[in-house]
């Protein structure tokens, strides 16, 4: 088999270079079998590369680089995007997907940015109506949950609930090894009669059904999200994209008070910087970092986004991403 | 002005009497102006009011026992609640509203038995035309960010929205005392193009109006309910139900956590030791207690929903809550 090529937006981001030639270069030395090309200004990305550490400097021959324009300018609307003709690295990178000369993408760029020039350039498979992000949250267990749609779609279907339960499943069976994924549905009640009428015709639809590759496992509630007994969990992009953005939201603001409440008092301080490794673990813990990157499902390649504020270590986990999408041929085998 | 009537439904929740009646106390030690009447099996509730501390002994004459049944089967769904003649408490204690025997009720029953109950034992406000309920969350910020609906509507349209967004407006502003309540509307951006259709007419709706009341804001993602900035946050209750509970399980998630992290090691184990008023204070801010209550607006009188496993502090809070809105006239005064 040949190395995969992964195409990298290199100028996305709220860090731009700075974060994706070291979070590539970090990828790379993780993942023997892959290439990737760097799609940006030139002169930037060469600088960022002669500022390799020595000790990944075995995977600078892996590394391509292909002049290409910026990172969109802020606040662009995807109807613009779509109109305007701007030759920016995002829209190099997709092209690398259509024209084959890559297999995977990553950009850090806006999703809605991502998702319109995805569609147009690198195209939907032709047995998904409508395409779905997903993302994985931490559970108390080990292995965590991916939520998806988180805001792809808005105004969804029946129809398309089974579609993301079908995807989601694939993808965590495909790329995370879970043998029978459990599937469940998220509503604002466990019981039959409870939800949305189209949370309740896909719970009919998902019941009727023979599932052999995954087990549906019915209603479960926003807080199930993090207890680890559901690998996929299923919902409309916008209560996706809300609990998603609330749960950031939410661990950022505990982070800021756990550190607030170590600076009250000589007692608090001196104790906080006694506890200082162990809260450093702990903050690993609401660190979005730790399992950074949304992947696009539905596409005729794999296209995962990175956080925008994600810096080298955290680009490096969505990179690792979509090697391991692309490896298993995630796009092809999505609605088996 | 005669005192406020409370009416308690003393056997709901996880703990029953052993929670409601210690915080009703407690909520009367607060609030000078207010009286209580317990509806329960008294000779459960004569036991706990033996019990109350000396601290609470002066409010033990503003606390009526009426005989009543026991708290909701387990899984009782709301529909077989309407059908049944169950006597119980919680029937009792909304019948006291409907008779004019008491102006608020509090109970820790489920949400859906006690909002079907009141809908047809106390009535909607002839003006609006879907209830909504409504909890605070905390923020960075001293004063909290209010959410509704949080699940007694699941398909609404954009004109329940706009009420949503009037009611919500209208307790903060009389109950909390904040003058121009800023209101914002949940959704997947904050682009005008974004989001469902009913959430993009809600918009128009609530740009076109005048509301010299409160001041409208547009648009918000889920990460800004812990900002501060905002007063209301406007969902559907789909949106609002998975919003709330996914951080309520996360909160969860990440104080046991964060205990884990201090018992790995003896070195962990010695800091948390000294580090544990710091965290204990902590602990209180991941802790739903502290703003305990869930208010059922659009009915007739004042319905205050506590948390199921809410201990006495947390009851307390939920019937000061309803001390507050039914002082401040909250139901009449609902869509002014």
């Amino acid at each position: 088999m040949p190395p995969l090529r992964i195409a990298i937006d290199a100028m996305g981001g709220d860090y731009g270079p700075r974060a994706t030639v070291s979070g590539a270069a970090l990828a790379l030395a993780q993942k023997p079998g892959a290439n990737v090309t760097l799609y940006g200004r030139r002169h930037l990305l060469d600088v960022e590369l002669s500022r390799l550490p020595a000790i990944l400097a075995h995977v600078r021959d892996r590394i391509d680089v292909i002049e290409a324009g910026d990172s969109l300018p802020a606040n662009m609307t995807p109807s613009r995007i779509l109109r305007d003709t701007f030759n920016g690295s995002l829209y190099a990178s997709l092209d690398a997907l259509r024209s084959g000369d890559a297999c995977a993408c990553v950009s850090a760029e806006h999703t809605g940015a991502i998702m319109a020039l995805a569609r147009r350039d690198v195209g939907m498979l032709d047995n998904v109506a409508r395409p779905a992000i997903s993302a994985a949250i931490p559970t108390v267990s080990q292995k965590p949950c991916y939520m998806l749609d988180l805001g792809a779609n808005v105004d969804v279907r029946a129809e398309h609930l089974v579609d993301f339960a079908i995807m989601g499943a694939a993808m965590v069976r495909l790329v995370d090894g879970v043998q029978l994924p459990k599937v469940g549905l998220l509503n604002v009640g466990t019981e039959s009669s409870k939800g949305e009428r189209r949370v309740r015709e896909a719970d009919m639809l998902l019941r009727a059904s023979e599932h052999t590759r995954f087990e549906y496992v019915g209603y479960m509630e926003g807080d199930a999200l993090f207890t680890g007994n559901t690998d996929v969990a299923i919902c409309d992009g916008m209560v996706g994209n809300v609990a998603l953005k609330s749960s950031e939201g939410l661990a950022r603001m505990l982070g800021e008070r756990l550190r607030g409440e170590f600076q009250i008092g000589w007692y608090a301080r001196t104790v906080g910087w006694l506890a200082k490794p162990v809260l450093r673990r702990f903050m690993q813990e609401l660190n979005p970092v730790r399992y950074n990157g949304a992947s696009f499902l539905g596409l005729r390649s794999t296209v995962v986004k990175s956080h925008g504020n994600a810096q080298a270590e955290g680009f490096a986990y969505a990179v690792r991403r979509a090697m391991d999408e692309a490896a298993m041929n995630l796009p092809e085998r999505l609605m088996s």
